[in-house]
Formats: structure tokens, C-alpha cells, sequence
């Protein structure tokens, strides 16, 4: 069989398959009325474009832009909403989608050329696949955990988006009760926090707040505050993270600020044997984390 | 005082104090035969820019680019040969040159103008100084260890000069006896190793080699081989790592080749209790390499 027949083969399936499926499957009956968009200068192209460059558009729409199918995947399993799906049929096929997309709807799905995918990609080479999403409040007093002695992180003003997505893994790895994010210098949604992240911003309880608010949170809550200082005495080994804990991370440049200091159930150190002293924070972080996991024997 | 008089003031008194230090100290001698470079078309500037962009050049001259106060600092203590020093005069004044040197003579020293610097530098607003650099051989069989049970970090192909930068900065923290690299992908000198290690691959213990020459090199002293795995049943924490061992981490994306495992004294994992399980591969070394310090009661 030659290439163009195993294509036509596959296309006439999947073309049955849908009128099959159309009865049964919502999402198929979305994707019949696939809208299409050749033109950069498409105003709904032009406000992707403004979406993934702008905090404040981000932040004044509650919208954001999604790129990639494991991005895709993670954001509808954490019950994220889909305004519109988006994708290049020059890179990924119909079929590959609606397999992602595990039979839920999206309102509104466009298909696109590759000279527009190329315009609103963060790379090129990507899966041929982005979404407008509703972004989510994170909440501090919504906060909810899973476990009873919940073990949190909390970073204060992290700067670096590449930071940020690596505390997300590690939060993701070591299944955190939350992370809370104290007078964020941005919004989460930036395209480099996603994808630095690797879809772990979908999969990990997040909340905003101001030092303030957090400090009082936490007190409230019985949550004991260990803050990573330099100038600490306490190494962190010799803190007993089995209690709900919350781990506070300031900067790589300044640390934390005196507020939390100063608020600080104890504050701990991990100690610096070198010349430089200076660890990532997401690296600091997740040595602080995984004793506490240990301590838990890794429950 | 006017900012004209305040300069002039503090021009004579330098230029004084250069005249009584050029009797005591080496130094001067040498910065009193500045030359000075204001094309970017200079051969010597060409080259500079290839030694930044290529790790054949590096390889073939065995020479790189340094570039920063404090990376200029940590490479003159740890006794690497400077070349050529340049600086730029609208950035940083000789007198502030001449107190990173702390006293060491530099074979020739450039001053070069704002436009050469902007054409060399890694980014404009750093701070006005670069150097030319003997690279150093990181021969396996030329190791040796400051403890008797030493601590090692063994990374197979690292990929991104940012995590082999965060590598070296927790091999500082930890005070690691040495840091190997198996089967390099570049140099070590790429400027963004450099930049992202802050100046911790000139106070780190670094060899290179062979997966295979690394094999035998631990084997022959007695080496403990310990080698993260995603399909280990062994946790991190139930090995002791008090006695010699080396912890072996591999890539984020195809982990550790089957000879690594295959050699082993033990696969070991971290537990990863998360939907998406993946972790920098900076924070996954960090995790194990400080269990293995608090094994070791960060002696």
C-alpha cells in the first residue's frame, strides 16, 4: 500500500468513526463545526499573541494560553475550562486530538495553518496544539489539603519562571498539600512558568497571597513556619517536619523578607561546606522538602 | 566638591599610589603597558568571539572566555592562568582591575572600548571585565581526594549548561569531592556553564571520561556506585553513604545508560508521589546528595 492510500485508508476510518461517534459523543459534534483561520492578522490570533506576552491582559481576562498536549491533558484532567482549542493539522491530525482530549467538549475548536501556529507558538517544533483557558482564582482562604498534617511550600516574590516551574516539580514529585506564592512579582500563566513547569501548574494546589496573608493563614491554621535563612542556626535536619509544616523560601538574591522572619516558627539552614555557597532556590527547596518527606517516611 | 574635581582628585591619587606600588608589586608593571583595542575588527577580538561561540576552538587552543568580577576572582584562586586580561574603562576604573587581581601578575592587559565590550560581552550590563583563560585537563586518573571516604557526583551527558551550572553550584555547597562527567556532549568552558555555575566550575573538583574509564576508575579505588533510576526498588534513604560512594545521575530524558545500571553496587529511587513525576535533573543530584551529607552529619 502506498503512502497516499494508507492516508486515504486512515481517512476514510476516522470519517466513519466520527459519523458513528457523532451520535454518542458530544465532543465530536463540537469538532464537526471546526472553524478555520489562515490569517495572521485574525484579531482572535492577534489576542493569543497579546495573551501570552501580557500579564495584565492575563490577569484582566482571567484567560491564558496553553501550549502543548501533555499541557492539554494535565489542564483538563485538573478540571481546568477550554475557551478554544487550536490546532494545526499540518503538525497533529484531528483524530490525535480528540484521542487528547478524552471525550470532553470545548465550545469552540479552529483549525489553523502552519504560518499562524508559527506566529503564536512558543517554538515551532511543538506539538501543533494551544488553548485559550480560563485561569483559576488560587484562593488562599479556598485553601483545602488532602492530608491532615498537610506539608506546604510557600515561595516569597520567586522571580525566575524557570524557578518557579522546577518548585512545581519538585511540589508535583513530593505530592505537596499546596504551594502558596507570596506577593507574586507576576501571574502563574506566563508561557515560561507553563512550560517549565512541564504541566505540573495544573497538578498542584496552588495559592496567591500577600506575606501578610499568609502568615496569618498559616497561624490560623496551625501550620508551624520554617524559614530558610542564611543566618539561621538550626540545620533542617534537626526539625521535626511530621507536624503540618509550611517551608518558606525567599530569593537567591535578597532571601526573605524580615516579615517572615521575624514570623517564623523556626528559622533553618541547610548548612554551606563551599567556597560559593550560593544553591538555586528550587534546589534549596527541594532539599528541604524530601527531609520532610523522609521524616514522613514518604507517606 | 564638584563630581569633575572629585574625579581628578582620586585620578592623582592612583596615580601615586601606582607610582609607589610599581616599585613593590608586580602588577603594576604589567598595567602600566596597557594596550588598548577600539576596533571590533581586531584579530585578538575575532578570536575572542570564536572562543565563546565554538567548543571546537576551546577544544584545539585550550582556551576559553571568562567573564565577570567574580568568576575573574574565583578562577585566579584556583590557580587558573590568565592570558589577557580586558576591561572596559567606561565600566569598570583600574584601580577596582587592580584589586580583583590581589596581587597576581597578568601576562597583558586590554583596555578596550564600550563598543568592543558590547560585540564580546555575554550582555551589556555586566560588569566591563573578561579574560582569556588556559583551560585546565580534568584527567580522570589525575584525581584525588581531599577525604578518605570521598563523596562523588558522576553526571552521564548532561545536556542543558543551566543544570550543569546548578550541578556545580550543589557540588560547592556540598563540598563534594569531585564532580565527573561521563561522555560530555561539549566542553566545559561554554560560556553558559560559566555564567550559570557562578563561577562554581572553578571551585568544584571536575574530571571528565568514558562512561566505561569512569566505571573502572571507581571500581579500582573502591568506589561505592550508586545510580538513580526511575525503575529502582531501592530508596535513597536506605542506603548508607557514609563510606566511599558516588552518586550517578543521567539525563531528564533517557536516565542512565544500561551500562551505568548494569554496574551498579545499587540502583537507587526517590519516591515520586505525583501525577507527572519529573524532576530537574539539579534537583533530583540535590536530593541525594544532601541525604548523603546528613548521613555524614555534614562532616
Amino acid at each position: 500500500m502506498k503512502k497516499w492510500q494508507k492516508q486515504d485508508a486512515l481517512r476514510q476510518f476516522f470519517s466513519q468513526l466520527k459519523k458513528f461517534k457523532r451520535v454518542h459523543c458530544p465532543i465530536f459534534a463540537s469538532m464537526n463545526e471546526i472553524k478555520h483561520i489562515s490569517s495572521p492578522q485574525n484579531p482572535l490570533i492577534k489576542k493569543i499573541v497579546l495573551l501570552k506576552e501580557k500579564s495584565r491582559e492575563r490577569k484582566k481576562s482571567s484567560l491564558f494560553i496553553l501550549e502543548g498536549a501533555r499541557e492539554l491533558q494535565m489542564a483538563l484532567r485538573s478540571d481546568y475550562d477550554i475557551q478554544t482549542l487550536l490546532f494545526c493539522p499540518e503538525i497533529i491530525e484531528e483524530p490525535e486530538v480528540i484521542e487528547l482530549l478524552e471525550g470532553k467538549a470545548i465550545p469552540e475548536v479552529i483549525a489553523i495553518t502552519k504560518g499562524v501556529y508559527q506566529k503564536i507558538a512558543h517554538r515551532a517544533t511543538t506539538e501543533g496544539i494551544l488553548a485559550i483557558v480560563q485561569s483559576k482564582p488560587h484562593v488562599l482562604s479556598a485553601l483545602t489539603f488532602k492530608n491532615r498534617n498537610p506539608l506546604i511550600l510557600v515561595a516569597e516574590a520567586p522571580e525566575k519562571p524557570g524557578n518557579i516551574g522546577a518548585l512545581l516539580r519538585t511540589a508535583d514529585a513530593a505530592n505537596l498539600d499546596a504551594v502558596i506564592i507570596a506577593n507574586a512579582k507576576g501571574d502563574l500563566y506566563n508561557p515560561n512558568i507553563i512550560r517549565s513547569s512541564v504541566g505540573c501548574i495544573f497538578t498542584t494546589t496552588l495559592a496567591l497571597g500577600s506575606t501578610s496573608e499568609i502568615i496569618s493563614f498559616l497561624k490560623e491554621n496551625n501550620i508551624a513556619i520554617y524559614c530558610a535563612a542564611l543566618t539561621a542556626s538550626e540545620r533542617y535536619t534537626e526539625i521535626d517536619f511530621k507536624p503540618s509544616a509550611a517551608i518558606v523560601v525567599g530569593t537567591e538574591a535578597t532571601g526573605l523578607s524580615e516579615e517572615w522572619l521575624q514570623n517564623a516558627t523556626k528559622n533553618i539552614i541547610i548548612p554551606m561546606l563551599g567556597e560559593i555557597d550560593s544553591m538555586n532556590v528550587s534546589v534549596s527547596a527541594a532539599i528541604l522538602i524530601f527531609e520532610a518527606k523522609r521524616q514522613r517516611d514518604f507517606e
